[in-house]
């Protein structure tokens, strides 16, 4: 191995299985935040294990996961959802001792239960969920700035190592995220109700139109507001399905809610309830305002923090 | 009156009830222009309409509708959909023979409805919908590009005279916006599907939020998407009430129809049919993406337009 500088974490050699936007930007974001140990890399295609070498985010990199695993002392699975269980059993032999085994999936029961059954516990494991992402995917779309400022959602098992988890935090921390631990259950829920829901809304109205009799106009007639509304419908169909099948049960018991929901405001304009309806509107109105106000501190607060960390960088510079 | 530019309207007197964002930025966008008639407006406090008249927009203002209608060619009614038939009442015994009357509003069967019933036939009726807006309200608001580039829907009656809809016609594309014609029934039908239903499925899915057991995380941990996602759920719960109220019908149709697809993919969720799953994903992506690569190609061909309109209009001042 080679000279490192010692930060707050202690991998000297990270692997990264899956250096596509998500992984490789992981890797750009530690480079760029001061990382010096070794990284090891994996992807399907050779290509882009050579554009990932290229573009300096991995020191060496294998289209096979359990060659780019060998001495790692952490492991990040960037790959989908559904090929995290097949990428464990892969790499299970191949792990050194001690190897903490963290990921990137968006749904994190599935993840406990898969690396519990494959591994045989979960002392290691610590199941991350980056809440960040953008519209290209590949290689060539990373962005060592993706994480800056994010919110990173660990949910370790009670049985994980407190040092396994001390490390994945520390990681992302350098990557500029913010790190919050909670139950791998309960983030199933909360994902299911503010991204995997509105996903399955956002596909399911341009699927519902795009069979509308009246299907020209609809789309020519739509304004900025449909735009937006329906925007999280150009995400990546493959990916959506298999975090709606590994979150199948909560995100069906808020599909459930919802339709009930819909169900009684299409009761109060049927019976011309103006005042109910308006106050599921106004209620609505005033929830998503104060939400953005809440999302703009939030964003300048922490700019003020990367301003004043930026200070404080350059005057230990001189 | 006074003198006047000619140019393909015959309107030398416009009265705009309801100098608010779309009223004042029609007037706006007329004398930007070169609308060189007079332009009367009303709104209900008397410092809009002295606001209206500071910024250039009307001639002449009054808190009364009655009163600034009189003696105008065209009548734009721009004021809150349920507001409509009242206002219509309040002038009708005012207007000058012939007087052509058009409006704003979202929905256009009632407008229909309310006009006949109100001024007993519809030969100088328009009744229109431009597809612009804003997040701000109000006269400050106002913004003579509003509707450069914008469709504006018109919906007259078989019994409207051509006169009277090639005027209304002449007047929105003076101020720059692309005219369509259509049926109202079939209007209120598309703007329910493209329209109104996102932002009923945007007020619930927020209001819904709002009493989730989890609300703070579920807000916490809501990413860009859902901000987009829900970006209409801040619009103007009083509006968007007498919108959906006004159009009761279509609105509760594709309602049903939305319910029961979801419910749709609920089961197909439940069941675990990857295959049926990613086809509607698919189907919704594909259509997303090519919606909004022609929307793209439209504002490029608008400004091409745009750009050969103002080149022809150096070379002429030259």
């Amino acid at each position: 191995m080679h000279e490192q500088q010692r930060i707050s974490h202690n991998s000297q050699h990270i692997a990264i299985i899956g250096t596509g936007l998500i992984g490789a930007s992981f890797a750009a974001a530690l480079r760029a935040n001061g990382y010096c140990g070794y990284i090891s890399g994996c992807a399907r295609q050779q290509e882009t294990v050579q554009r990932a070498k290229e573009l300096g985010y991995i020191d060496i990199g294998s289209t096979q996961a359990a060659e780019a695993v060998k001495g790692a002392d952490l492991v990040l699975l960037a790959v989908p959802m559904l090929a995290i269980r097949a990428t464990l059993e892969e790499i299970a032999p191949h792990l050194a001792p001690g190897c903490v085994v963290t990921d990137a999936g968006s749904v994190k029961g599935q993840v406990l239960q898969d690396a519990q059954d494959v591994l045989g516990d979960l002392v290691n494991v610590v199941p991350g969920h980056p809440l960040a992402g953008k519209e290209h995917s590949g290689v060539d779309a990373a962005d060592e700035t993706l994480y800056s400022g994010q919110l990173v959602i660990l949910t370790p098992h009670k049985t994980t190592a407190t040092a396994a988890i001390a490390e994945v935090t520390a990681l992302w921390q350098l990557c500029g995220a913010r790190v919050e631990v909670l139950e791998a259950a309960h983030h199933d829920r909360v994902l299911a109700a503010t991204s995997h829901l509105p996903h399955v809304l956002a596909f399911s109205i341009v699927d519902m139109l795009s069979q509308h009799q009246a299907r020209d106009e609809v789309f020519r007639f739509s304004a900025g507001g449909f735009r937006d509304f329906t925007r999280i419908a150009s995400g990546d169909p493959v990916m959506w399905r298999d975090i709606c099948l590994s979150n199948r049960e909560p995100v069906g018991e808020i599909l459930t809610d919802l339709l009930e929901h819909l169900q009684h405001v299409q009761q109060l304009i049927e019976a011309g309830d103006a005042q109910a309806l308006e106050s599921i509107f106004s209620n609505a109105k005033t929830t998503r305002d104060s939400l953005i106000v809440k999302y703009q501190r939030d964003l300048t607060a922490q700019q003020a923090a990367r301003r004043k960390a930026d200070s404080v960088d350059d005057q230990v510079k001189k």
